[in-house]
């Protein structure tokens, strides 16, 4: 019998159930097995109301509180790096998508199946392709097929966070610098002008670039900007007529993407610059009532989040957001991606006290 | 009866003959038809010694004269772009080759068909892969494999030069200049250090360069350092910890090889360098008697030739050589490509002229 047939059993530990859930492997694109897994593991509990939606996966309850709690975890991972199936060392689970993010699943699942009562009402979404491009996000087709399903005051998304309370995070824009000059044969260069070399000027502005940091409700953030790109040449014989640097600038959630583009436009002024895409910040939100008591539950200390997640989707829906999960971001991607099953065991317990204190 | 099965009639004028050859296509590894038809044409001929290898063709006179002069031009073209066949416009013949350099190769066979009797022993040279790279360059196999065939005491190429003595050729070295940083991800950049920030002093170097000038029995030389190419960048949201910069340098040819990486290694003194393929220069060569004989037959003014050509074989083999062919420099590879029929019949007098003066 192969990992495949068997049932989801959401009365294992959250180590286990983590591993159980690594040897299911749903690389992007390929979740449904594991969607249906989800699905029917789910609706064994009578508390719980289960929607679904292609491969994404909404479970939600209705005890009629005053607040709705948000839980959100994706179901796929990158592809498998030899680390399938999962084994245990010491207190760490290795294995592709231990950290990042099957440990955060696994407490989903196991707060979902336990959670008959609670203080806020809950909803869980398990949804797929996170790793892969913008277009094929599961939360994103949810957020604009089903928004009533993700109605909340506040969420969680499960995104490894090594067991810390990471607040908002910054937005991302990419741009294009183009330089531009007149082609000509090597050997006679005068005729030409070296579009390669008037990046020079562009290069140095960068490398002078000194980035923002900025306190935002506590949290501080740490701005970049950054060539990640540059072409320029025709033929080893010839003087280019274009040269493309693409910067990529990474911004606190203060700026809206309009004041992001306005700071490239100054930065560079006088070049031709194109904006290639872009996705907003979300703000930490940590002020409201349902944040203050988790950020308390959870142990008082929250960090800003310098990479683009999907809080930044619950923020544009108006839920205000936070990252907190048991994995170590720091391994997401890696072939030697590991978990620490004390920290699976901490997160859901905190979450669990969050939930159900008086 | 299409062209390829016509003889070649090596009594028709100069821009008859020219017609004839550009629509006989010959693009570069394709040359054994045009080949097959040039050695059938001149071996009718009995003042003619004539040897092939592979796609070369070399005829020869034995005059008994005490100085020989060799004439060499090249059976290939670049692709054709929808320009074949030939057609007139008043004094112009359109078509791929017209210039870059049938009309060369027509005025050679016409003197190889009726010089019969000169004030030099005459070698022609018809060779193929001028236009790929330098490996298969059949003037290059030739100087390989059958050096003697190619002893001269001066020779003409007969690359278009609007009929103007073009003396020597510069040299031209390629380097790459590696910048390297620490790879991160883009939104924690304070991590990694961005190697293609490094490229903007190599950039500024080569902005703010003064190239030389130098004048060399005569002719002025310029010389040209660029970038011609440039590539950085691992994927959008990462710091990139490589970024190579292409250089060409094309030196006079009172530098050699050893020279010119010298001065590189100078301008970017503190930077990885590896220097990836080079070709000598050739001395313009114009102070001996067949050279300066020459010179007062063409009209008595030469220029420095700044593009790399085959007269740095020549030189190499330790013959004398210049560049002096009718077609227009400026016009090859292009698909307006032509050539002036005046032109063409003014080089063959001219070398007429020298080589039948008593």
């Amino acid at each position: 019998m192969s990992s495949l047939d068997t049932p989801l059993d959401l009365t294992l530990d959250g180590g286990a159930l983590t591993a159980r859930l690594v040897d299911f492997p749903s690389v992007s694109g390929d979740e449904q097995a594991l969607a249906d897994a989800v699905e029917t593991a789910l609706r064994a509990y009578p508390h719980l109301t289960v929607d679904r939606y292609g491969n994404n996966v909404v479970a939600r309850t209705n005890f009629g509180r005053a607040e709705r709690v948000l839980i959100a975890g994706h179901l796929d991972t990158v592809p498998i790096a030899d680390n399938v199936p999962s084994h245990v060392e010491g207190d760490l689970l290795y294995g592709c998508g231990t950290s990042d993010m099957k440990s955060g699943v696994a407490v989903q699942l196991r707060l979902a199946a336990t959670l008959t009562d609670a203080n806020h009402d809950l909803t869980y979404v398990f949804y797929d392709c996170e790793e892969i491009e913008a277009a094929r996000n599961g939360l994103g087709h949810l957020a604009k097929h089903h928004p009533d399903w993700l109605t909340a005051d506040f969420a969680v998304l499960m995104e490894p966070s090594g067991a810390m309370v990471e607040g908002g995070c910054q937005g991302t824009m990419r741009a294009q610098i183009t330089l531009t000059g007149t082609r000509a044969h090597a050997a006679r260069s005068w005729l030409g002008d070296n579009a390669i070399h008037h990046a020079a000027e562009v290069l140095g502005r960068l490398a002078a670039y000194e980035p923002r940091r900025v306190e935002i409700d506590g949290l501080e953030y740490r701005e970049g900007l950054n060539a990640v790109r540059i072409d320029g040449g025709v033929a080893g014989n010839v003087i280019p007529d274009e040269c493309v640097v693409t910067v990529n600038f990474r911004f606190a959630p203060d700026r809206t993407e309009a004041d992001a583009e306005a700071h490239i436009r100054e930065v560079f002024d006088g070049y031709k610059i194109d904006v290639t895409d872009s996705a907003p910040g979300a703000l930490p939100g940590l002020g409201g009532p349902a944040a203050q008591a988790f950020l308390a539950a959870t142990g008082g200390q929250a960090r800003a989040k310098f990479g683009w997640t999907d809080v930044a989707r619950f923020s544009a829906l108006g839920v205000p957001a936070v990252n907190y999960g048991p994995g170590d971001p720091n391994l997401a991607h890696k072939r030697e991606e590991h978990c620490s099953l004390s920290a699976i065991a901490e997160v859901e317990d905190r979450l669990r006290a969050w939930l159900t204190s008086s």
